[in-house]
């Protein structure tokens, strides 16, 4: 007979039952997929408030460890995420979330599409960050 | 003149300086991402260590959190990652990892190609997880 602590990993990994677990912060990982294009446009965390709220209303909600407060992207940057498909990790710690961006379409509050607009260039006399995606300029 | 630490804000989102930042328990997160299809593999976790090992050998490590140690990633899975490039995010605690995955191709524990197997399927009576992927069946 396998060891309950074994069940309950396997129940885990391969069941159907969505059990999301949260560490000692009460923060899971988020990451969050342009729906359409299939790139990351950013990593960003969700406690259980956030994560039911963003299952139930279909508008993503993270948790904000700047502000520590409840954050529904968009509220003020109109940088809206409409939820289209979540998916969880073997181990159920991290999603990923595919989204529908809204307002001008951007997911960083720099202006950008995506939060990931530097690529990091190393050699052996060090590493520096070259830019994919341009500052916005003002409109 | 703008205070001291909006211009170490504004340094560290539009400058060319790699300045990655780590959390209390000294890791940031790193998605990697499949380099030819796109798709994201797996959500872990790189110490300061970790990430200038995947900087100066290309062969990607972790840190994991559930041995506490140094991971080369397929040290003894065989599912190795060689980094083809890395990305940081605005404001450098996050990382992708685009990689070539050695090996059978997988990059889960469980033998999934990819560790988000499962969607997420929410309705007002509750959430349960629909599969991806099959497991893999033993050869």
């Amino acid at each position: 007979m396998a060891a309950p602590g074994r069940d309950a990993l396997s129940d885990a990994e391969e069941g159907a039952a969505f059990q999301p677990k949260f560490g000692p912060d009460g923060l899971a990982t988020c990451v969050a997929i342009d729906a359409e294009r299939g790139d990351v446009l950013m990593v960003a965390h969700m406690n259980e408030a956030a994560l039911q709220a963003t299952l139930a209303t279909r508008v993503v909600h993270y948790w904000s460890r700047s502000r520590g407060a409840l954050w529904r992207k968009g509220d003020t940057s109109g940088q809206t995420q409409r939820l289209v498909e979540m998916r969880v990790d073997c181990d159920q710690d991290a999603f990923l979330a595919f989204v529908e961006v809204g307002g001008d379409g951007g997911a960083c509050h720099t202006g950008r599409r995506s939060c990931f607009y530097r690529r990091v260039e190393a050699d052996g006399a060090g590493a520096r960050l070259a830019f994919i995606e341009a500052k916005k300029t003002q409109s």
